[in-house]
Formats: C-alpha cells, sequence, structure tokens
C-alpha cells in the first residue's frame, strides 16, 4: 500500500491541518483592542464555550447510547457475525463523532476571538481586518476538511472497509444535527427576543449593550453560523465520499480498488485547490470585500479542474469520471449564482418585498414567501440536470452502478472545494460580531462603516457557497440512496425503487411529511424559547433601575439570556434528533427495504424543497428590511419598515434554524438506513406477515 | 347493451339532476325579505355573473385553442391515425368544460339567491334558515355529480372508449383550473383588501356596507367557494371514474368490461346514497347545525358502504373490490377527523397560535406555519396507507395491473359520497353572505346571532369534506399516474419510475418546484391585485365626503372594486395556467415518459406536501383570530388581535387561493401527460439524440 495514489488524502488532510494552525496562530497574535474590547469578545467566548460544552455533555450521552446500540447489532447482532466488526464500528462511530467536534471546538475558539481582532484592524483600515477575519474563518474551513478527510483516511486505512467508513461518516452526522439544530434554535431565540423588545418595543438600535440579550444573539451566530455549519459541511463531505466508496466497492471487482480510491484522490486534490485559492484571497486599501471571496472561489474552481485533470491523466483513470466530478462544480456555481439574484438588494424578489411592505407586514409576507416558493426551481432543475449528465457520462462504463458512480462523483466534485466555502461562511458571523464589537465599545463611524462593508461581503458570499451546500446535499443523499440500495443488494435483497410500487410509494408519501415536521419542531422550539427569552428581557428592562435610560455604570444580567437560550435549545434539539431516527427505523423494520427507499426518496425530494425555500424566504425577507433601512419606501421607522421587521423575524428560523438543518438531517436519515439495511432485509414485518 | 349494470350511472344521474332542480325550486320560491336586502342580493349575484361571464369568455378562447391543437395531434396526429378519433376527442374536451361551466352555473346562479333568503329565513328561526342554506349548497352538490357522471356516461356510450372519456376529463380540468385560479385570486383580493382598509386602517366591523370592497368581498365567496370549488370537485369526481375505467379497460380481456363499468356502477349508487344522506340532514329549533351536517356526511358513508356490498353481490364482483372502495372511504373519514384537530379552536395547535400572537405578528406567523407543517404528516399517512391496502387487496387478483386498479377504486370510494360534500361545502358561503346580508340590511342583533351559528356550522364541517377532497385529490392523481403509465406502455413503451433511473431522478426534482412556482403565481397575483384594490379604497374614502362617517345616501362605488378583481383575476390566471401546462409538455417531449413519470411523482409528493400546509395553517390562522375575538388574550383591538389579523390575512391566499388549486393543477398535469403519452413515446429529444 506505500505509494497507492488515495495516499495524498492523508498528506492533503495533514497540511490543511498545519495550515489552519497557521492561520489560528496568525489571528490570535492580533491586537484584541482595547479593555472594553476584550471585555465583550471574552463574554461571547465564554457563553459559546458553555454552550458548547453543554451541547457536547448531552450529546455525549446520545453517542454512547447509539455506539452501544451499534456495538450490539450492527453490521450483524454480535451474536451472530464477526465481533470486531460491531467492534470497529461502534468505535468508528465514535470517532466520526469526537472529530467533528473537535474541528468545530477550534473554529469556535478562533472564531470568538477574532471579533474584536478585526474590530481593532478595522481602526488601521479595510485591508488590516479583512484578512483577519478571512483568516479566522479559513481556520474553521481547513479544520473541516483536513480532520475529515484524515479521520476518513484512518479508519479505511485501519480497516479497508467502506461501510466501516459509513459509521464515522454517521458519527460525524450525529453531531452535526445537534450542532446545527441545537445552535438554529440558540441563535434565532437570541435575535428574535433582542430584536422584538429592543428594536421593535424599545427602539434601541442593533447591538445596543442595554439589551439583555445583545451577549446571547453574538454568541448566537458563532454556535449557529460557525460551529454549526462547520459541523454541518464536515458532515455533507464526509458522507459524500463515503457514499462514492461504497458505490465504488461495488465497482471494484477482482481486487482493483481504483474506483474506491478515486473519491479520496480527488478529494486530497480538492485541499491542495483550497489551500491555493485561499492565498489569492486579497484587498487592498479600497477594495471590495466581496467581490475579492467570491473570486477565491472561482480561482480555486479553476485550480480544482487542472489539477484533477493532472491526476486524471497521470493515473490512468476514465476522463469520463473526471467529467462528472466537473459537472458537479459546474452545477455548484450556476446554483449558487441564480440563487443569488432571489436575495440580491437590487433585483426584483427582494424590491417588490419591499415594495409590498408598504401595504403592511401580511403582504411582505405573502410575496416574500411566493418569491421563495418560486427561487426553488432553477436549483432543482440545476441538481437535477447535473445529476442526469453525470450518471449518463458514466454509464456507458459498465451499466446503472456507473451511472449512480457518476451521480456519487458529481456531488465529491461540488464539495471538492469545502475548504474555501467553509472559510467564506465562517468569515460572516465573525465580521458581524466584529461590527457588533465595535458597537458595543463605541468605537468611531468610520470603524463602523469598514466593519458594516465586511460585513456586507459575508452576505453576497454566503449566497454562492449555500448554493454549493445545497446542491450537493441534493445529489450526495442521492448517492446515499444508492449507497442504501447497494447494501441492500448485497444483503440479498434486490431493490428497485419504483414509484408504483405500493410499499415504495407509501413510504414516499410518508417521508414526504418528515422534513416538514422536524422544520416544525425546531421552529416552534425557537417560538417556545423566544417567549420565555422575551419575559425576560422586559422583566430586567422593568426591574433594572437605570438600564433602559443608559446610565452609566448600569449593566444588564446578559448571562441569564445567555442560559435561557442554552438550555432551551438542548432541551429543544432531542425531539427532533429522535423523532427522524425513530421514524426512520420504524418505516424500515415495517415496512421493509422499499418502503424505506420510497421514505428516503420523499424525504429527500421535500428536503430539497423546504430547504430552498426557507433559506431564499429568510434570506429575501432579511435584505428587504435591509433594503428599506437604506431609506426606500419611507426608510427607518416607517410602516414599511416595521412590516419588513416582521417579514425579517419571521425569516429568521426559516433560514438560519430549519432550513439549514434539513441538509442534516436527511444525510441521517439516509445513514441510519444504510446501517440498518442489512438487519431490515432479515426481519420487518411485511417480510413476517407474508404480504 | 339494453339492461347493462352500468346503466345506473346515467340513470342515478339524471334522478340526481332532478333533485337538484327540485331544491333549485324550494330555494326560489322562498322570501328573499325586504327591499335592502334584495338590493344586496343582487348586488353580489350581478357582480359574481360578470365575473363568471369574463372568465368564461376568457375561457372559451382558451378551450378553443386547446381543442384545435387536440384536433390536430391527439390521440394520433390526424394525417397518420383515424380521423374520426381526433374529432371525438376535440369534441368530448368541450363537452367537459361546457358541462362543467353549466354546473358552476347552476350553484351561483342559486347560492347567489340564497343568502337573502337564508337571512330572510333567520328572522323565523334557525330551523326555518339552515335548509334553505343547505338546499342551497345541494344544488350544487347534485348539479356536479349529476352532470358530470351523465357526461361520463354519454361519452362512454356514445364511443366506448375510455380514452376519449379523458378528453371529456380533460375538459373538465380546463375549466376547474381557471375556476380555483381565477376564483380564489377573485376572493382573497377582495377579503384581503376590504380587511386591510377596512378593518385594521379604519376600524370598521366585518361587512361594513361604508367598505367599498365589501360587495366584491361577498362576491368572492361565490366565485371562490362555490363555483370554484364545485369545478374542482366536478374535475377530481370525473377524473377518478375515467382513471379507474382506463385500468379497467386493461383488465377487460376478451370482451369483458366488468372492470371497465364497475366505477360507474359504484359511482351512480354513491350517488343515490348522497341523496338518500342528504334527505336526513335537519335541524331542529335549537338544533345544532354543524353536527347535522357531519350526521349527514357518516350516514351517507354507511348508506354507500351499504349499497355498494348489495350491488357487490347481485352483480357477483369479488368482495376485494368493494373492499377496497370502503378503505377509500375510511380513510377519507380518518383524514378529516385528523385535520380537523389542527383548526379547531379548543386544540392546541390554534390554541397556542393564539397566544403567540401575544408577542407580535412574527410569532404568530411561525407558530401557525410551524403547526400547518406538523398537519401534514397524519393525512400522508393514511393516504399511503389506504393506498397499500388497497394495492395489496386487489393484487391478489392478477398481478400490478390489479393493484394499481385497487388504489383507483380507493379514490372513487373517497368521492363517492362527492354529491353530499360539495352541498356541504357550498352551504358555507352561502350562509356566510347570509351573513353578509344581514349585517348590510341592519336585521337585528339575534337574526345576526342566528346567521353566525349557521356560519360557524360550515367551518366545522369544511374541515371533513376537505380531508375528503384531498385524500381523494392524492389517490386519484396516484391513479392517473398508473394510467399515464398504461398509455404509455399501450403505445409501446414500458415505462417503469424507478427513481434511481437519472431520468426520472431529474423529472421528480422538477417536478417537485412546480406546484411550488404555480402557488407563487397565483400568491403574487393576489398580492399584486390586492395592492391596486387597496389604493382604490383608501382613494374613495378619501374623496368621497361623508362615506367614512356614514351619513345617509352617501354609498361606496362597489362596481369599482368587483372590476378591478375581476380584471386582475383574469389577467393573472393565464400565466399560471399556461406555465403548468407548457412545463409539462417541454419535461415529456425532452425527456420522454420516465422524465415525465418522474416529473408526476415530484409533483403529486410536493403538491400534496404544499395544499395541506397551505390549507390548514389557513385555517389555523384564520381560528387563531376567531379565538382571540372571544375575548382570549385581550380580545378584539388587543396587540394579540393585531398580529393575528396578520396571520389570517397571511392564510387568507394559502387556504384559498394557493392551497386548493393544487389538486386541480396535478389532475391537468397527470391528464395531459396521458392525453400526450402516445406521441411522446414517438417523438422525445431523449431518443432522438440516442441518450
Amino acid at each position: 500500500m506505500s505509494l497507492e495514489p488515495w495516499l495524498i488524502a492523508p498528506i492533503a488532510s495533514i497540511v490543511s491541518i498545519l495550515v489552519g494552525l497557521f492561520f489560528y496562530r496568525y489571528v490570535d497574535k492580533q491586537d484584541s483592542g482595547n479593555e472594553k474590547m476584550r471585555e465583550i469578545s471574552d463574554a461571547i467566548r465564554t457563553g459559546a464555550r458553555a454552550f458548547l460544552k453543554r451541547e457536547y455533555a448531552t450529546l455525549a450521552l446520545f453517542v454512547g447510547v447509539i455506539a452501544v446500540l451499534l456495538l450490539l447489532f450492527l453490521p450483524k447482532p454480535i451474536w451472530s457475525g464477526n465481533p470486531l466488526n460491531n467492534v470497529a464500528l461502534a468505535i468508528a462511530y465514535i470517532f466520526g463523532s469526537s472529530f467533528s467536534a473537535l474541528a468545530g471546538f477550534l473554529g469556535l475558539t478562533i472564531a470568538t476571538k477574532a471579533n474584536a481582532k478585526v474590530a481593532n484592524g478595522a481602526r488601521q483600515g479595510l485591508n488590516k481586518a479583512f484578512p483577519i477575519g478571512f483568516r479566522g474563518g479559513a481556520v474553521m474551513g481547513f479544520a473541516v476538511v483536513g480532520i475529515g478527510l484524515l479521520g476518513v483516511s484512518i479508519v479505511y486505512w485501519l480497516t479497508g472497509d467502506p461501510e466501516i467508513v459509513l459509521g464515522f461518516s454517521f458519527g460525524a452526522s450525529s453531531l452535526a444535527l445537534f450542532a446545527k439544530a441545537g445552535g438554529g434554535i440558540y441563535t434565532k431565540t437570541a435575535d428574535i427576543s433582542a430584536d422584538l423588545v429592543g428594536k421593535v418595543e424599545l427602539d434601541l438600535p442593533e447591538d445596543d449593550p442595554r439589551n439583555p440579550a445583545v451577549i446571547a444573539d453574538n454568541v448566537g451566530d458563532n454556535v449557529g453560523d460557525v460551529a454549526g455549519m462547520g459541523a454541518d459541511l464536515f458532515d455533507s463531505y464526509v458522507a459524500s465520499i463515503v457514499a462514492v466508496m461504497i458505490l465504488g466497492a461495488a465497482l471494484s471487482i477482482g481486487g482493483n480498488t481504483q474506483y474506491l480510491q478515486i473519491p479520496l484522490v480527488f478529494a486530497g486534490v480538492g485541499i491542495f485547490a483550497s489551500i491555493i485559492g485561499s492565498l489569492t484571497v486579497r484587498v487592498g486599501k479600497k477594495g471590495n470585500p466581496g467581490y475579492a471571496l467570491n473570486m477565491g472561489t472561482y480561482v480555486t474552481c479553476i485550480i480544482f479542474g487542472i489539477l484533477t485533470a493532472i491526476a486524471t491523466y497521470y493515473l490512468g483513470y476514465d476522463w469520463r469520471i473526471w467529467g462528472a466530478a466537473a459537472t458537479g462544480l459546474t452545477g455548484g456555481v450556476i446554483i449558487g449564482v441564480t440563487t443569488d439574484y432571489f436575495t440580491s438588494e437590487d433585483k426584483a424578489p427582494v424590491i417588490k418585498t419591499a415594495e409590498a411592505s408598504k401595504s403592511g407586514p401580511a403582504l411582505n409576507i405573502i410575496t416574500g414567501f411566493s418569491y421563495g416558493l418560486r427561487s426553488i426551481i432553477l436549483p432543482l432543475i440545476g441538481i437535477g440536470i447535473a445529476a442526469a449528465i453525470s450518471y449518463k457520462l458514466l454509464e456507458p462504463l459498465g451499466g446503472a452502478t456507473f451511472g449512480v458512480f457518476g451521480i456519487s462523483m458529481a456531488a465529491v466534485g461540488m464539495l471538492s472545494i469545502v475548504g474555501l466555502t467553509v472559510s467564506n461562511d465562517a468569515y460572516g458571523p465573525i465580521v458581524d460580531n466584529a461590527k457588533g464589537v465595535a458597537e458595543q465599545s463605541g468605537l468611531s463611524e468610520e470603524v463602523i462603516a469598514i466593519t458594516d462593508q465586511l460585513d456586507a461581503a459575508g452576505n453576497t458570499a454566503k449566497a454562492i457557497t449555500k448554493g454549493f451546500a445545497i446542491g450537493a446535499a441534493g445529489l450526495t443523499v442521492v448517492s446515499l440512496l444508492a449507497a442504501f440500495q447497494e447494501i441492500a443488494s448485497a444483503a440479498g435483497h434486490t431493490a428497485v425503487f419504483d414509484i408504483m410500487d405500493p410499499l415504495v410509494l407509501m413510504g414516499a408519501l410518508i417521508g414526504v411529511a418528515i422534513p416538514a415536521v422536524f422544520s416544525a419542531i425546531l421552529m416552534l422550539g425557537v417560538g417556545k424559547n423566544a417567549e420565555r427569552m422575551i419575559t425576560e428581557i422586559r422583566r430586567q428592562f422593568k426591574e433594572i433601575p437605570g438600564l433602559k435610560e443608559g446610565q452609566p455604570g448600569v449593566k444588564p444580567d446578559y448571562a441569564k439570556c445567555v442560559d435561557i437560550a442554552t438550555v432551551g435549545a438542548i432541551h429543544e434539539l432531542m425531539p427532533a434528533s429522535v423523532f427522524i431516527i425513530v421514524a426512520t427505523l420504524v418505516v424500515g423494520f415495517v415496512g421493509g427495504i422499499n418502503a424505506l427507499g420510497g421514505f428516503l426518496t420523499g424525504a429527500i425530494l421535500s428536503s430539497l424543497l423546504l430547504a430552498l425555500l426557507m433559506s431564499n424566504a429568510g434570506g429575501l425577507w432579511d435584505n428587504a428590511k435591509k433594503l428599506i433601512e437604506t431609506g426606500a419606501y419611507g426608510g427607518k421607522g416607517s410602516e414599511a419598515h416595521k412590516a419588513a421587521v416582521v417579514g425579517d423575524t419571521v425569516g429568521d428560523p426559516f433560514k438560519d434554524t430549519a432550513g439549514p438543518s434539513l441538509n442534516t438531517m436527511i444525510t441521517v436519515m439516509s445513514l441510519v438506513a444504510s446501517l440498518f439495511a442489512a438487519l431490515i432485509v432479515q426481519y420487518n414485518l411485511v417480510l413476517l406477515l407474508g404480504i
């Protein structure tokens, strides 16, 4: 195994981790500014860590229970198979969740340090502040891909068995589910409560230090957008590689492991492309940071294309495989660009929604929601065509299995540059917080203006990276579905997911409902939690004398709000997580493989619909409000503005809680199905009753 | 053919039409009350007829164009097949749309007469007013089933070819699409505008005669809920029968047309059951009209079960077929009852949503939307299980074709009592308008209280009948999908809708987006239209002296608002209708049968999701507002009430425009696919390129 091509994966991983550490040191040694700024930054970091600690503690319990179940029952019941496999799977699972937690912890630590440093850098100008923000985000980016790919490589090296790697992936998914759902509930609880009492009732500005929820709000940006999003992409990244490895293993006849190794090679090359791309991201004194971030993405895509072409040439892979990966990547870019249209302040959807706000909140909601519905068609056409092309490209190599292998390579292609997309994404909350620190510590207007500019750039970059994330998730879950089918076939049940099979149909109908119910649990959690926090904020303003007036020395009890958000989020995420796992197992063990295949199909389709709708409508409402705040349709304080604030608040849990959690949800469901496939083939009610 | 069992269908149809005419006469000879009441009733009828006239004129153009296309190309291009078939299909199509229009016209005429008569009856007590309302609705109910089944019978009798009957069904669907979408846009434009200016800005009560939009609002109830809903169920009813006829024809080997005739027999029996059931609907002086309506439904179900059992016994049908129909009917009842939970004023969803309104409109929206998401799982499980059971029941008779025949029989079972459900549904807008007439003509508080009680009963009955409508639509479109597959197979392409086939997958992904975009077009239409009307209402209040103060003799310009709603609705419905037909044809002629099958699958799944979400969330918001108006959480005029009004307004186009139009949309798409199936098998891009 000494010089096999796949070894590029662990090598690239280690390089990636080193680059991440280099960025960590770079950011860490920047100045955090004055006393006040350090204090705020410390409060955010303390709150974020406290949340993470409690989240990880709850998760540890959950992981422990699942690990024991895996040990006992999977891949085969421990009394009927080789117990070593069970041990390996359980360990891989624990390993997966720990690795993901480690990446999240690293990223969060530096992000919560970087905020004050960016704010301080902004005092010296844009070109000083920008790299601190970007490199702070890049720590997360390179930790995610480095640690993720390293983990996959280690498990593969030790076991050589993609199904054990599936356990690693499931571990990462479990963490992601908690991190996305928990972080999402946390961040929006704080955001909504801070806004509704602070902005709407008392007319305080954003990030006003008198608001008791302001620290919780800043913490929320980090636990939701940094830790949560990092865990999400860690999960998608690993899952896409695992899915293609499982399909590749089925193609590896006679000890030829080429197809099994290709995803590792492409992922490794993708890391190098991301590193090079990240080094090109820079901005001058008067530069445009949004442009810089997007250029970084495009440059990385091109480098990836070239490097993988070289690898394909030298390693003698079929060019069609390269074509599938390139199709995926191109699809991702196209989806990102078209999605951008629906959330841009200078395009019809945002403008019309802002305009409708003049007639009150109801028309703002109806208009924004309608454009959200309209926004989903182009990405879905993009995913559909990318899937069809990559399938048809590889089908001539040997039929349907190669075809779905092509789809999964397209997913790997889309996710190959994830190191860079995570960097761009994590940049967002850092500079958002930097703005908060600048406001709360009373820095000058010019400095705040610079942090504003940095913040706006984060929103622009987000649209493109979100396109990648959703597109990739779509293709990944399709390949996970194929992997599930493959595993079931290997276990003796040749599954065809024909929609006219009544069990497949029943499964599909039920599956459609799952993402809806899952979203509802999360959003109701936000609602309930926000009501608690609103009561607390109102209480503080009433009972703490001088707080509302901003008397010097009077401070709200920030910790209390941080605590409400934390306890509530931990409390609410468990039912959602348990619900989807139990639903998947019930459908499987009652209806069998075909029902489960239909179930996953229905869930995939409806989760794409809801994820796109919620993300885009949420972004659109947010920007409609911002457009009005620039002075349009009456500007700040007008009736139109009040209506737009309602839309923005509705959009908050859409775009930051439910919408982005759906990716993770569907990955977890697919992995659970794949892990239990062999068991379900043997034991299910329909089989038992002989129906 | 003299004494064949299917002749029960035309006989029942004629009896149904006679019963409808009897009810028409009964209602017509009731007293319409005083001058003022007649005047209002006349204004509503004039407005409604004006709208219908313009709608039908636009539709005639559309039907003309489609009929020419059918004549030229279907079932085969006129130059390559038997031209007589083309002529028959085109005529059947025109026939279908005209018959449906006739039923709509009859129902609307009597409904707009009945309102004042019910209000006048209420002066003599509940037990005088109730039968006028119910029988007014029953005219529509029996016209729909009578005319619908008569049309199917005539076309079948003349041609003996279910594929020509498909043309009749497509005609009915075309009309339904226009009637639902156009009526839905009309009614919500008027409702939202009347509320936003009248209630929110000027604090006028509901149905205040000073409001310039009040007549348009009343007209809207009729064109949306009476004419639109009638056309919708006419369409579903006919489509469910046609789908099972096509599947039955495939089973009718060797001249045995038993399976082809069964749906006609069951539908005929269903009409008799509905007639008997309708005669049991009565209420005492102190009775509960909601209870009476629901009891009528249950009694009809039981009678249907008994009569079809007798028919099964005497005609020697297999009992499994009866079982499938009974499964469908039971499923419909269960779906209705569970749906009721989410919109009842005394259950958690409505209570929590009302409570959340205390924290403002955003939390009202988030909470209501979340419960709407949660509400979809039980109906979908219900539809899924009903489909699986009815399939598995009939499968032993001879395999998969019998299985899907079972599903389609379940749909026929659910829709068998449609005569009664339409009666209950059309009762709603009649008594709602009666309340309006009573308020506007200044009748006493007691009379208004009685009309209030009648109105509340309409809402209760609506939940159950809506369960039927959605469940039946779900099963009907599945059987239409099977019919499409059957027709494609007959044309030489054995289609398997395997989700792992890349073309099916691509189709499914795109299909998912169609109902979303369709809903968006309709809701944006409402939004745009409402903005226009709001401007007009504000203008009238500003420019007509004494209007706001209610000076005697000062009247607003009602006709202007009626005109805005009419022109806007006609203008907006065309793009939505053309969009779905063109999208279906593009996917078919580009991707072929498999892509089109996937496309329909995706559209079916997502339309069920969106229809349930929108209908239930809308109903829930409406009732949360009503709950607050009873005095809870601060009562009328409180902040919570204002928040709840926002939710109710958002819910309006959800539940009365987009949500209910989705049934029709998906039927139209399925019928277009079936009609063009043979042509698509021969000509499509994928085939042409040899992919």
